[in-house]
């Protein structure tokens, strides 16, 4: 349905063209693509309107829920989603974006994901995917090998098996950990004596054969959000995610976890896993590995790592060592589309023991047959994209060194953002970049010296007026579009487990320049003066006082 | 990293290059992207190899389990993927790739795609997608709409409401039936009383509070086996998957389906779901949906369809009869991937009640706070990308019009093909193309005649050897390249319940023509001829005989 006029008629000619002509040079779509691959920071930044539209009012270009009837021309559509679609997403790119894990992306990749699509392989099995899935066992392993380091011999034998893999390729690290947590849950609770395995007979008669009374998820107070999502829908229940408190780092504390290991084994609760953060979503702390992998061992319990965002580190030589003891977890989650700079739509659960994986394999008669090489024998979603093509290329046409340079950027900008923030005197630095993560917020001087000779309920009032504050000016800067950091709610100790909100800045985008840095602080000095609102209570008590 | 030397070393500004730098138009990447943009077919015909390579020599070249230390030209890196990945990838649009549900694409996906990626939005929250928010939203309530009939007042009120879904858009139809399955296990064990919920408390403490001795989830024999992967997952437990026989047109037996269900309610099992399939996955058959709607409703067991592969033919005035009754599913789940002709990752779950998607609804600090818009609330997989796009796209410019004649052209293909097969007198149609898929297998003439006067001992001698004979054509036949049919293991009713092989043949393609259709058989007839060691010992029997 390529053309001009603004209607057409399905009939069989015309729908199988759009089979089989491509999109003339001429047409609209074309120039839009065109536009995108020579210079997409400028495509976006021309389409993307600069002042944001209310969701509510975008909404109503989305509000009919009939299938049109009749078929549209490409050059129309292609318009239309310019206008209502392009122009009102987030240019997640943006150097100047540097609230949220995404970043900006490789060139390369644009053509690269052209031709992902128009080979259209399915990566649960062989007949559909043939080379993609060594391809895709390759980077998996290589994966396992920066987590692991095992000898060639091990890969030799484990890379391209028949009988387990080292891990599984998913959409994103959510699956990952679910996989990961799922593995450990039939591992744990495998066939014995008369009782065929949980995978077989579930929970209820794993707990009753195995005499539990209960099931555990360990984890600290920063865990993902999916981890305990993770914990519903595989039946253990949320309550069974138990979370431990953090030190002053939001590192998950050591003496707690084996005091709550102790009185859930005391108690007869299976402690099926322990969660380890590398990286933790709101402050990108990374918990003491190497002593929960002990405490794990200690119960036999399954000591998975979630590395969905600082797994990435590992290929930096100078800060490789943060990561110390990941190589002691039974499962490792790392997300390529976070700071491998994929696209989104990439995560992997990587196995210290390929066998663990037998503990989830499923076959049919059609596909996934016994003995073959299907990947999706080991996979929790069936049918998948080629994803891992664009892992594949970026780890070959970047490389360990390459990588090496951009974690080190990243982790180099943030440590001079926090040093700005920690010289500007009416900001305050919530939490130090252990990664290239950042948490902090606007306390005009006058209100920090204040607080600090004031008693501990008017620093409450205080602290509550200032979280209003900073949502303000949180909105108000994404809604101005010119940069975005993202909030979030945190306890820092310092502030005696005091609800905090603060700004939260993820330095990932190699593109990030200091000045970008310097005007987004300016920005939002800018914003916070126009907050009357949020701020005359405020002066009104430290005036009053 | 553009260039044409072999290596560079890594550093800074060569690095951002890649990241500012677009490829050139006269680089290798570019000549494969025209090449793909102007004549795919032509260039997957021209680039993948016709003889396969066997898997094992395919691995040696994805073998290194090393991230590469130095970066790679962006060039060399085409040049190798193009000999090693694509020449050895499978061709799924051709017309001859009649074996699974992957088909040719619509040309105006490429550039879209690559918008897709260039945008890079991340849908689990509106604060990485916004317009693609409200897009997804109306992406599912059109599917909603294509199912369920609602009223307009009913999609105005929740399509695009805070506090519930219509549907969950995913990577394909196991997640979109894990997620159906989740939801409904959630809402059946809901919290009342001092119980809390499945979801907080886990399925041991819902079994006990609901005194149930068990959980079950009902489905024919013939269900995808995705279901019960999905009862693994869940921890309900396969065992608890029940399978109820088929007839002969491989549709549940209702019959059987309501003595199994009286049967477990008899013993205290609680029938969770029973799951009817639109489209198995072998022959294609639907279930009687509307029969099995009223048996759930009788039993309060969650009525889920599967029809992942045959949702689409409701787009046809003509067939959509043939789904009658999944007006009345609690929960369908279709994929765009199959016969929507999207690329592969797009599936989706709907509910007829908007309410149930609350039972798996979970929450964040950071992000998905209560009250937001963002889609992860209700969804399994965490991050996930703007696919919902494409789907959006094929939508409107295919139209339920054009869907309708590509939907109808497949019918009358599989038809066609059915006939051919019925008419040669060295064939024998297996299963009949309720949708577009078929089976049958390879039978000359002679030994057809002997089988009919053979004794029981004897057909199943011969059916033992024919199954060996149909297993080498279709392994030969996907080798040779030319074409390809898939094959499954039928136990017909006609065969009184003996294993069959078959080949299993998807016309969803429009671009497959009855002269490929004629093609396919002739070549299988050639290469039966030439499998003299799978056909000696039938010959032997037959004329000793």
């Amino acid at each position: 349905m390529t053309g001009s006029s603004s209607r057409a008629n399905a009939n069989e000619a015309s729908l199988l063209r759009v089979f089989t002509i491509p999109e003339s040079d001429e047409s609209t779509l074309s120039r839009i693509e065109k536009q995108m691959s020579e210079d997409l920071n400028g495509f976006l930044e021309q389409q993307i309107v600069a002042v944001q539209k209310p969701l509510s009012e975008i909404e109503q270009d989305f509000a009919d829920s009939c299938i049109p009837e009749e078929p549209m021309w490409v050059s129309d559509y292609s318009d239309k989603i310019l206008d209502t679609l392009i122009a009102h997403s987030v240019h997640t790119s943006s150097p100047r974006f540097i609230g949220h894990m995404t970043s900006a992306l490789p060139y390369f990749l644009l053509p690269l994901s052209k031709m992902m699509v128009g080979l259209n392989q399915n990566l649960v099995k062989v007949e559909t995917s043939k080379a993609f899935t060594p391809m895709e066992r390759q980077v998996v392993g290589m994966l396992h090998n920066l987590v692991y380091q095992r000898d060639a011999a091990f890969y030799d034998q484990w890379m391209h098996n028949v009988d387990g893999t080292v891990g599984a390729f998913c959409s994103g690290g959510t699956v990952a950990n679910m996989t990961a947590l799922w593995a450990a849950r039939n591992a744990r609770f495998s066939a014995e004596g008369d009782f065929a395995g949980i995978d077989q007979e579930g929970i209820f008669a794993a707990l009753k054969h195995y005499q539990y009374d209960g099931i555990a998820v360990v984890t600290s107070t920063r865990g993902h959000y999916s981890l305990s999502k993770a914990a519903d829908l595989l039946g253990i229940g949320r309550r069974s995610f138990v979370a431990v408190d953090v030190d002053e780092n939001n590192r998950i504390r050591v003496d707690e976890l084996a005091r709550t290991c102790r009185e859930l084994a005391d108690n007869n609760i299976c402690i099926l896993a322990i969660m380890g953060v590398a990286g933790t979503t709101e402050t990108g702390n990374v918990d003491p590995l190497d002593e929960i992998a002990t405490i794990a061992e200690q119960y036999g319990a399954h000591f998975h790592v979630d590395a969905a965002w600082g797994g990435a580190t590992l290929l930096s030589s100078q800060y490789r060592g943060l990561m110390r003891g990941i190589e002691r977890a039974d499962s490792v989650t790392i997300d390529a589309h976070k700071q491998l700079y994929v696209p989104i739509g990439a995560g992997m659960v990587l196995f210290k023991d390929p066998q663990i994986s037998t503990a989830i394999e499923h076959h049919a008669k059609y596909i996934l047959r016994e003995g073959s090489k299907d990947i999706g024998v080991h996979t929790l979603e069936g049918s998948r994209p080629g994803m891992a093509m664009l892992v594949h290329s970026c780890l070959s046409i970047i490389g360990r060194q390459g990588y090496e340079l951009l974690i080190d950027k990243s982790l180099a900008n943030a440590r001079y953002f926090a040093e700005l923030i920690r010289q500007d005197e009416d900001f305050e630095l919530i939490s130090e970049p252990e990664l290239c993560l950042l948490t902090y917020r606007y306390v005009p001087s006058h209100i920090k010296r204040f607080l600090e000779g004031a008693s501990e309920e008017v620093r409450a009032h205080i602290n509550g007026l200032l979280n209003v504050l900073t949502r303000m000016i949180q909105k108000t800067q994404r809604e101005q579009g010119k940069s975005f950091v993202s909030r979030t709610m945190l306890t820092p100790a310092a502030y005696n487990g005091a609800d905090i909100v603060v700004f939260r800045v993820v330095l990932a985008n190699p593109l990030t320049t200091p000045e970008i840095l310097r005007d987004v602080l300016i920005e939002q000095k800018a914003i916070a003066r126009q907050q009357l609102e949020s701020l005359a209570p405020i002066e009104a008590l430290v005036n009053g006082g």
